[in-house]
Parts: structure tokens; C-alpha cells; sequence
């Protein structure tokens, strides 16, 4: 017998604001590829790797101004380098989906309403990453008051450095990521957060199918 | 009476191989500033201030491969960016002089000479902290024999992620200093860190002295 050539893993992203559902649904996702036979790696941002969890703890403790944007930017942006050198490109490797609560777009939308501009973040991430962008990015949606109720609903929820701002700000980084999914429209879908967590990711299944072996 | 006006702070870096006596010069160089009556805050890279020391710590620990040369440079641009806006703008907007062990130059020489080029850590350093540079940088120059015999010599010296490098890559960095000298002459002072202490330190002090108030 030959040895099993594994199917060409995929690198999927979970995107949108705080409140939009996105660590339930890629845990619903990643039940459902499992379902089909395949190695799912749930990975998030910042973090996913043990080099990028250490700079998750710089980025999310301290007060709102412990880090300028510039040097927040900066910190996003060696995070991620250690999360796809040590945990997504040898997923990616051996055949995995690799599913990630945020990555690169978030950069994009919350540092980018500041100090810096689309280009700088990209920038960054040529230097760090050589560039290295999701098979598809799924950008959950909702309203913005039912987001906000969503997140002020959850127990225990504690608001971090990023998640602490004022509405406007959150409402600047929806604009982005609308205009991300405009922008790039093969692989960035809007996916409407809105009914049953059963009824979204059933839509979330259907804006990958294109990627299923 | 007038409130005094103070002399415009002078942001003054030293650079050079291990071993070649930057710490001890700096310390000399700051009493023979602090004699003329100038107030000098003595720095270092990476770190210099609350968060960069939080990302020294991150640099300095762990196996020579726990970071790769991409997220290593992404690290220090980060550091430098926290120290230049907590400790080394604000110093010199009073009319300090701030010294520092290491700087940009240092990331250049060192994080240089693998995965980056000199044209990316420059960009780094653009974005991080608006390619902020030093009014002078006195390199100190040892012939690499005696850099290795005096960094060998330290007590307790325990080699570092940075320090434990083979021979040929000190040699290279050792090349980059002295081609940053050839390139940027105003800026940059080659000075002789060979004798004693007393005779070095006056060495210095002649290459900045066209700084002094």
C-alpha cells in the first residue's frame, strides 16, 4: 500500500467585532470538518503559539495606554510571525484546517483606526509573515446593538485593553472590515450573524464548501 | 527671576561588539557629563523603560530558536518604539542627555545578518518610532581577539541567546558597525576601546564634544 497523501490542509479565519459569536461558531465549525474526516486545529489571536501567547499577555494586561499603537502594531506583528512559523504553516503542512479567532484583519481594522495606516500594518506583516494571507476569512455580522448586548450578555465578561473602547471606535472597525470583504471579495465573506447559533454555522459551512475536499 | 531654560538634551548611543566595554564607558561618560552640569539619564536596549524591559525579558530567555530572525526583529522594533516614547523623548524634552547601551544600530548589525535586510529593519524602525535617530553614536572598536579574551573575562558571564553566537557572525556584525561608520560619518564615531579605561573614556569625550553646550 502507499501511504495516504493527506488532502491540501486550509487556513480559515474568523473575523468581526466583540459579541458576533465568533468562538462558538469556530468551535461549531470545527466539529463539523472533524465530522467529515479531517484534522481541524483551533488556533486564536493573539496567541496560538507558545512564543505568541507570552505577547498576548504584554498585549492584553496593563492599562489603555501601557502600549502606543505603533508599538502594539509591532507586538500583533511578531505574535503572528511565532503563530505561523510554530503553529499554522506545520498544520498547514501535514494536511490540517487550521481555524483561527482572528488573525491579520483584526490588525487591520482595530490598529488601523490610529497611528497607523493600512499600508504600515501590511508592511509589517511582509516583514514578519512574507505576506502569508487565509484560503478564506469569514466575517461574522450583526447589528451593531445586538453585538454589543451579545457581548455585555456574556458571565464573567471582563473588558480587556482592546475591548474596553468607546462605540464609535467599535462602529470604525465594522466600517473596515465591510470594506475588507469589498476589497477582497474571494476571500473575505460576510456571513450574517444574526439566528440560532445552528442556523449561522450552517451559513459558515456553506461560504467554505468551494474548499472542501 | 526667569525660570532657567534648559540646553537641549543630546540623545548620544554606543555601539559595538560584546566585550568591548560599552557599559563601563557608558557609566564614565555619564559622571563626566554630570561633572559639566548636565542632567544624564543612563538607558539600554533592549529595554530602557517599563514595557521594553517586559520584552527584554521575552528576547533574552528560552532556546537560541525560540524566536525566529522575523519575530526577533519585530520584538526589539517593539521595545525601541515603547523606550523611545516612555523614556527617551520625554528626557531629552526637559534638556536631558540620555545615553544608551545599544540602540537601532545594534538591530541592523545583529538581526541583519540572517533573514532581514538592512532596507526591512530600517522600515521597522520608520514605522515603529519614525525613524527616530541618535544626534551621535560612538562605536567601539576592538580587535575581535581582545573583544572575545575581555567578554570571557567577566564574572559570572553567562552567555545569553544574543551573546552565545558562533565566531564568524560576531566577525559580521563587528563588518556592519564599521560600514554604518563609513556611511553615516557625522553620526556615527569609530573610537578605539583599546587601553585604559581613563584614556578611552577621554576618547569619547573628544567625540562629542562639538555636542557639548
Amino acid at each position: 500500500m502507499t501511504p495516504k497523501i493527506p488532502d491540501s490542509g486550509r487556513f480559515i479565519t474568523l473575523e468581526g467585532g466583540e459579541g458576533a459569536g465568533k468562538s462558538t461558531q469556530l468551535r461549531a465549525l470545527a466539529a463539523g470538518l472533524r465530522a467529515r474526516g479531517l484534522e481541524v486545529v483551533e488556533t486564536r489571536e493573539p496567541g496560538g503559539s507558545e512564543g505568541a501567547e507570552a505577547i498576548r499577555t504584554l498585549l492584553l494586561t496593563g492599562g489603555a495606554d501601557r502600549w502606543s499603537p505603533r508599538a502594539e502594531a509591532l507586538l500583533f506583528a511578531a505574535a503572528r510571525a511565532d503563530h505561523i512559523e510554530k503553529t499554522i504553516r506545520p498544520a498547514l503542512a501535514r494536511g490540517a484546517w487550521v481555524l483561527s479567532d482572528r488573525f491579520l484583519d483584526s490588525s487591520r481594522a482595530y490598529q488601523g483606526q490610529g497611528a497607523l495606516s493600512d499600508s504600515d500594518i501590511l508592511t509589517l506583516h511582509r516583514i514578519g509573515s512574507a505576506g502569508f494571507l487565509p484560503d478564506r476569512t469569514l466575517l461574522l455580522t450583526l447589528p451593531e446593538a445586538e453585538a454589543t448586548g451579545r457581548a455585555k450578555a456574556r458571565d464573567g465578561d471582563a473588558e480587556d485593553r482592546i475591548g474596553g473602547r468607546a462605540s464609535d471606535f467599535h462602529r470604525a472597525v465594522a466600517d473596515a472590515f465591510a470594506q475588507f470583504a469589498m476589497d477582497e471579495p474571494d476571500r473575505v465573506r460576510a456571513v450574517d450573524a444574526g439566528g440560532t447559533a445552528d442556523v449561522v454555522t450552517a451559513r459558515l459551512m456553506d461560504a467554505i464548501k468551494d474548499l472542501l475536499p
